[in-house]
């Protein structure tokens, strides 16, 4: 399995077992959990229903505030690194071993909803109260992480945060040159923050691989298979592969009234006939696990009457099999040259901003997280993340679980987003004694 | 020809001439005009070469400042109306006859050129200074005028001034709810600049029919025929016949990554076809004279990852004929239907904004121009407008015509929009020189 990044462990011979007079004690506060759900969601540059946290924002660090003070309640202890990346540590009876970590995001792309990645975070919260309401005392230390920025909106880069974790040079690097639309630097956004206040500091974000026994992240499904099975968990045994991609064609513009057909290089048309391309080529994959999308399309100047001179796309595309989707991009960079070519513009970029592999789940973490499934009594199956996550990053420095949950219609992405609390409720369920498995073994 | 609203007057028997002596004597400050045309061009939100100057910004009220400021320095009595159309005028020695217009307009798309409208106010100004310094004494008052928005940039509403003068009762009443991208309402817009202190006012600003004895446009020609073809002067005999819409098409939207294919119904992607509908259709029309263009694409909610659930085109298409254009305007709207269909989304807008007829320019008009360009030794010949200006809207109250020189390349609406100062003289001259003949006839 070359291709896969999870970080590979031995097989445990046996789960360790949590009593199970304590789990029948299991009781998550749903009403609690939907009020903080509620109550994040307010921390938007949108209105209600869409949620809209960008990176660094205002909105951004008083949601953080929020569920900072949360995990004080929760009585964890709080440290942030440098980029606000949020760890809040619940001290195992063993502190010297490797500690259990799980977490998501709270940033949200604009017009959203209020349940992806939040759910992974408030989730995990509330199953830290769900184990010590229990009596539950972890061996293993347990962490809540929050990451920063696993929505690329404001700089361009996913997973910000869980990639620097993992010891990404690179985009270390990259840090120091990115502006945001508006010309903010990384740094200074950060700053606005409250972070890095220490530019040289930001190596001291990498984590060694090893530094976790196990990390396990929740989330909604973020597509429709669960719900439309009736299946309550969803048990994650791999990570599709996931790149992006800008895209800049410049032509001479021009008088929209006096510039003849014939004589005309328009930018944006060549921007119109990629993104139909970037179709085309994934449906040619023949597979149903290909996707490939044009989200973001612009035109300079930006007038009616005005031909476009320049136009830029950025184009995503994953797919569980890594050289499919390589190929959908090899593809989509001929196109790019054939309709400059034929239009007469200049390809002046087609940069692959990243271009992941795909990640493994480990074998003992699903095991547990199956296990705790049956013990719960909750339906489940294996499957496969179509969306990325932070755990496609943490599973190059630890072993990776993740449990998904059924979301309305398999929407995410947009206001109409949604999760009954029963099945987050479950999730925290099988989260918290899946924890409790990993942290006792 | 039905199809044409330029206004009909009779044809006068002889045209009146100004004595050769004088015509020789004319000179233009060719200095000190290329002078104001750059120190306008800094009245920009975008950095030189390019100029960007929307309607009411502070960079507009600066520019419109400064040609007040010439006005009075030419001795011109100057009048605004309450939406800032401005006025200088030269008392005739018979004020009692209509007066004879001449005039354009300075407000810029983004990221333009420093010529287009420009060329046919400064020149304006500076024609009076040459009939001035000749020792012309207008029988007919001669005025000079800037029309407010030309560019439909701010409210999506071209030749703004022009319209209403004319009389539009429609658009009126539409500048009550009319609003900007920023949400910013007309009036309010107006107010901030100095204008529209009472609502009720609009009216005033309406001129009858008849009002103007005459009006003559001065403009670069936004094309490369003379340039090719060496000619110093271009009269134009019709303006080509503008139109616009706006289209708007809704889909699910959803994230880029859990979304399959099959499932989707991308509103980014009908654009996109959309926007390649329009070239075909146009190319379809066989004429060289029918021209189409998407200058504005927008995807919302503008995200790399995820699909969009919005888009806005707007689509600018004209033709010298009215029938051919129309046709252009019902297979887009047949398109649009057709995309909505096939990938399941909503047109939820086709919208025209504006479907002007093509106007004719006055028969003694033209005959003038080409007097003035004879007397004057400079080649000239007729030709169409295929670019709208506000002379398609002054022909609905008063005889029209237009005169254009050359520009490098035909470039216009970006930076590189260039005339020379030589082309730019010699249009003033004839400017002056067919003012005297409008003026004393």
């Amino acid at each position: 399995m070359e291709q896969f990044s999870g970080y590979p462990t031995q097989e445990p011979d046996s789960v360790s077992s949590f009593s199970v007079d304590a789990v029948s004690s299991f009781s998550v506060d749903a009403q609690g959990l939907q009020k903080q759900i509620d109550e994040l969601s307010n921390f938007s540059d949108t209105p209600s229903p869409s949620v809209t946290r960008i990176l660094y924002s205002k909105m951004d660090v008083f949601a953080r505030r929020y569920i900072k003070n949360l995990m004080g309640l929760s009585g964890l202890s709080i440290r942030e690194d440098a980029v606000g990346n949020i760890f809040g540590r619940w001290e195992g009876y063993e502190p010297e071993l490797t500690a259990v970590a799980t977490g998501s995001h709270i940033d949200a792309i604009p017009y959203s909803g209020k349940y992806d990645g939040v759910v992974g975070v408030l989730g995990a919260i509330e199953a830290i109260n769900v184990l010590r309401r229990s009596g539950f005392k972890p061996r293993r230390s347990l962490e809540v992480i929050l990451f920063t920025s696993e929505e690329p909106t404001r700089f361009g880069i996913s997973c910000l945060g869980s990639r620097l974790l993992a010891g990404n040079e690179a985009l270390m690097k990259s840090l120091e040159t990115v502006v945001d639309s508006q010309n903010i630097s990384f740094f200074d956004a950060a700053r606005a923050a409250g972070y890095a206040n220490d530019e040289e500091d930001l190596p001291s974000v990498f984590l060694k691989k090893g530094s976790y026994s196990a990390f396990v992240e929740l989330h909604i499904e973020q597509g429709p298979i669960l719900e439309e099975e009736g299946i309550s968990i969803g048990i994650v045994t791999a990570i599709a592969a996931p790149a992006s991609i800008k895209v800049d064609f410049e032509g001479n513009g021009g008088h929209a009234g006096a510039v003849l057909m014939p004589n005309r290089n328009d930018a944006g048309l060549a921007a119109a006939e990629l993104a139909l391309a970037v179709e085309k080529h994934v449906l040619e994959s023949g597979s149903i696990d290909t996707v490939g999308t044009v989200g973001i399309l612009e035109l300079h100047p930006g007038a009616i009457n005005s031909i476009p001179s320049k136009s830029h796309l950025e184009i995503d595309t994953r797919d569980i099999n890594e050289m499919r989707r390589n190929t959908v991009i090899e593809k989509t960079h001929q196109s790019a040259i054939t309709i400059a070519k034929n239009r007469g513009v200049r390809l002046s970029e087609f940069k692959i901003i990243n271009q992941d592999p795909p990640a493994l789940s480990d074998k003992s973490i699903t095991k547990a997280m199956q296990a705790a499934s049956q013990e719960l009594n909750l339906s489940h199956k294996l499957m496969i993340s179509r969306a990325y996550h932070d755990s496609l990053f943490m599973a190059r420095i630890s072993p990776m679980g993740m449990i998904f949950i059924p979301c309305y219609k398999g929407y995410s992405h947009k206001p109409e987003e949604y999760a009954s609390i029963e099945d987050i409720a479950n999730g925290v369920k099988v989260l918290a004694l899946t924890l409790t498995k990993l942290s006792l073994y």
